[in-house]
């Protein structure tokens, strides 16, 4: 399994971040460059993956200001105490 | 598997870190509360952390400026082009 560092610069990258996620690879994408450029499509990019990784069963959370970890099937982000 | 967000406050937390890499889990840690608190603390656990992962077969990588991902056997950090 890999864990991948992304920069998402724009939407049309998301169909190959699904890809990856779909071959099993743990996506650490930083969203400040979308962010910076266009807040709509980053909207629209979080919430179709939030929807794509949810119904795979994978995972998707906030890591900091700048990130958010997708997982595959298999990976959860812990939420506990500590 | 779990993936888990840790703040690095303290040297003292190396064992439980190593104990939760060696239970499995992808920890990344946000480095900068120990770096703003003392940098050669800061390095001795980097360093131990370094050693410790290599020799149980896992992968160590930087996050930016303030996370380092730590990994267990069987995950790596991807270090290809893109």
């Amino acid at each position: 399994m890999y864990l991948k560092a992304v920069q998402l610069r724009n939407i049309d990258q998301v169909p190959s971040i699904k890809d990856e996620v779909s071959r099993n690879m743990i996506v650490i994408l930083r969203i400040t460059p979308l962010a910076q450029k266009n807040i709509q499509d980053l909207k629209q990019t979080v919430e179709e993956l939030y929807g794509f990784v949810s119904s795979i069963g994978g995972d998707i959370a906030r890591l900091g200001d700048e990130r958010v970890i997708l997982t595959p099937p298999g990976v959860k982000v812990w939420r506990g105490i500590n």
